[in-house]
């Protein structure tokens, strides 16, 4: 079976070995909206699911690539990166020890921060750390323990899953902790759906950036104490971190 | 003008959108066995340097590109990440006005740590960051700092660039100080050239791995306590680290 990156959306950054992998399957498993984007075909059967069953949809999958089916486990973005192959491999762990003679194999993808860091310059040029502010699947207190190493470290910082329906307020949360932290000039950039149709980008100051621009469909870029801004005319400036750090320059 | 990454190595992890760009260049500025991966055809010029002058070659590139030619910049993975493009921002901010006026797109790609993620595979399941340990740039004490930081915030860690011919024993001493910081038990893997012939995994614990496992073209990829290896049959275990933590299983 295959766990396969679908990148952010649009088929220029799906790579040639995911789209080969869709081709092939017999069975796609998925969260909906990921289900969607592939192309109905003869032969192809979908089984999408609800964003909330991960583990279960994981299951179904092991199932299925066990009876003798074509699997692709289909994630946006990069599958690895806070996505399913974390959930399949838990699933697996848990599971009975046929599973573990299955052939599983990861297809990665562009996840969101590249994206992102793509459409805003080169935030990601220098060490960065990636955290998940979701906290249903760990306490909090992790969340901000995190969020001060990250800080300490003077990492950039990508924040995935910055806002929900049931938790609007965890990136307010975020962003008082790490206003006690960092400067309050450290570039901020709220990029919300890159490469899709209602992709926007915004631009601010940690200090004065409002957390509610972020929706689910957002990644939040928080930059080093090297990160800087390029003004250019009539555009939005380039953010990017040198390779330089610490007056190594 | 448009940075491109050419991911890990393989066809398959081109994304579209870079072949496209490298279909569309008249000029080729890259490191050389970055430009050398670009099939040569008429009417593309090839500008290979050596790997020691990042900012000479993207001051190169932008001359070229502000004479009207349609200029490709080569990166090997994400040219966002510990790549080109960082470099080429730097010379931007540092060159002539008219150079903020161009046209300048980063095609993401591929980046190591998610090649090495997916062939083990989910080590990046959760919260992780990414570590350069090449100091040509920034000084080793910062090096330090963001290790200890990342020990402290239980991140996963990928370290970039961990050996050089210059400076060799850099694994070493970051393995060294995380020893104090981690539990040796804690899974540590050394994925050398992932999807390219010469690919090689080994797969060790922190207490007892051996950081001359690491080279020039290794990622090296070091657990949180939560990351966990998953035993099979005749082959190397799987890594994976759960989207759980922290006792909110």
């Amino acid at each position: 079976m295959r766990v396969v990156g679908l990148g952010p959306g649009p088929a220029r950054w799906l790579t040639p070995e995911a789209a080969e992998a869709l081709d092939a399957a017999t069975d796609l498993v998925g969260y909906g909206p990921y289900v969607d984007r592939v192309p109905a075909r003869p032969g192809l059967t979908r089984h999408a699911t609800d964003n909330r069953v991960e583990i279960d949809r994981a299951r179904h999958a092991l199932e299925l690539a066990s009876a003798g089916r074509s699997v692709a486990v289909v994630s946006g973005g990069d599958p690895g990166v806070f996505a399913m192959a974390a959930a399949l491999f838990e699933a697996v762990e848990a599971g009975p020890a046929v599973w573990r003679a299955l052939d599983i194999e990861v297809h990665p993808g562009i996840s969101a921060m590249q994206a992102a860091a793509a459409r805003l310059g080169a935030p990601l040029g220098h060490d960065f750390c990636a955290i998940s502010l979701s906290d249903n699947l760990k306490p909090w207190e992790l969340v901000l323990r995190r969020l001060t190493a990250a800080a300490t470290g003077d990492f950039v910082i990508a924040l995935y899953n910055p806002a929900s329906k049931a938790r609007p307020d965890r990136i307010f949360q975020a962003f008082d902790h790490l206003r006690t932290l960092k400067d309050p000039a450290t570039p901020v950039a709220f990029a919300r759906a890159v490469g899709r149709p209602d992709e926007r980008i915004r631009i601010a100051a940690l200090g004065s950036a409002d957390p509610g621009l972020a929706d689910m469909a957002t990644l939040v870029m928080i930059g080093s104490s090297e990160t800087r801004l390029i003004d250019r005319p009539g555009r939005d400036p380039w953010i990017y971190t040198p390779r330089q750090a610490g007056g190594a320059r």
